[in-house]
């Protein structure tokens, strides 16, 4: 009887993979995962027989994990944390008996957020602009209603070639409720290789730098730069 | 010339923390941190030099840091990410030019998460229900735009003896956008000892059993409980 892994391997590289993550995959006889993410983590693969498909596979990759774990230790991997637009809902969602063990990671907002500084210090959301899966007017709504609540927003998959005016038109609805100068941060490959970051403002955030493989954090009404760090303040009196 | 890390160890066991986080504490030669998480990375710390101080005394342990790292490299651990209700606000708050570096960690909605199923796999929001440093009216306007906007609510602080009827309150603000069968995970010292877990619905959900130590999800207008785990669809069409 085999089992199966769903295991958030964080930003990319293997150091900021937990020490769980790590282990479980090198118990794994089986890696199945998008093909971008097995190349992050090929130094600790040696050996291993690896179920790899393209961007929007991930239905057919978690059929096939739940077929093979039935004889083999396979793990599913996801970048960031597997349960936060990764795969652990669609494993459990086509689960039948199989044994199951979510494993989580570091997701993309905090990998983001600590390279920025401190932007995530108080209440925050996650919204993903992607609507391939969500109502467009669904996101808007969040984003708005995020933005009148004061939230700290992480927009993952800010900006694709089919939506390019997404990100703008969403950062104009939170406009109506912060000032020009709000810090907003664009991080780009978290904490792995490529990483680029820009911190700006609402005011002169530039959408054009923004995609698929990007985090915008946009910081609530308390949020300042200082030396070049984005900290949104959790309210001591200093 | 020293240096200052800001690390999230992740919910408290060795396992789950980073191996950056791993490898920056055993670099270090002074951790400072509240007593009671400088006990969960004890197998680590021989031979450091420790400063702990109780709860409330984070500003008094971040102007330690601070002082000590100008000669000694320095650790500052929160658990969970250091940048979610974390250490690293106040560090960079209180900075004037030394050297800091934060590294990120799995947050407690992460690994509460994790244990129950994949709860938080569309836009979700975390508010901290502690209104030590944030006004109660904000706590419950933030509480009511998040139910209105369908999004997972991950609930931090959610209860402790001075404020026993504000988680009470709160579902009963999210009961007006969402149906009483709506599931509700109580994770109790997530991923660590003494973990318990709860899984319950609206109005089936026990206040009493929750603590400062706990985390409190309630799912979106999709969630289901499927075989015992707390399922949020992404949406694909199965």
């Amino acid at each position: 009887m085999g089992k199966l892994y769903v295991i958030g391997i964080g930003p990319g590289g293997i150091e900021h993979m937990s020490i769980r993550a790590k282990e479980a995959i090198e118990e794994s006889e089986i890696i199945v995962g998008y093909t971008r993410y097995i190349e992050f983590i090929k130094p600790i693969l040696d050996g291993k027989k690896i179920f790899s498909t393209g961007m929007m596979g991930e239905e057919e990759r978690c059929k096939e994990a739940l077929r093979l774990c039935k004889d083999s230790t396979v793990a599913v991997i996801s970048t960031g944390d597997s349960g936060i637009y990764g795969m652990a809902g669609l494993i459990l969602e086509l689960r039948k008996d199989e044994e199951v063990e979510v494993i989580p990671g570091i997701t993309a907002s905090s990998a983001a957020g600590s390279i920025v500084g401190a932007p995530l210090m108080h209440d925050s959301c996650n919204i993903s602009l992607s609507d391939l899966m969500t109502p467009y007017e669904l996101i808007k709504k969040r984003v708005r209603l995020a933005a009148e609540g004061d939230f700290v927003i992480s927009l993952y998959n800010p900006r694709s070639k089919g939506r390019s005016e997404y990100l703008k038109e969403n950062l104009d609805s939170i406009r109506e409720y912060r000032t020009g100068d709000t810090p907003v941060a664009l991080v780009k490959n978290a904490l792995r290789d490529g990483q680029e970051v820009t911190i700006s403002t609402l005011d002169t955030f530039d959408y054009e730098k923004a995609d698929m493989l990007s985090i915008v954090i946009i910081g609530n009404s308390q949020s300042y730069i200082k030396d070049g760090y984005f900290v949104t303040p959790r309210g001591y009196k200093l």
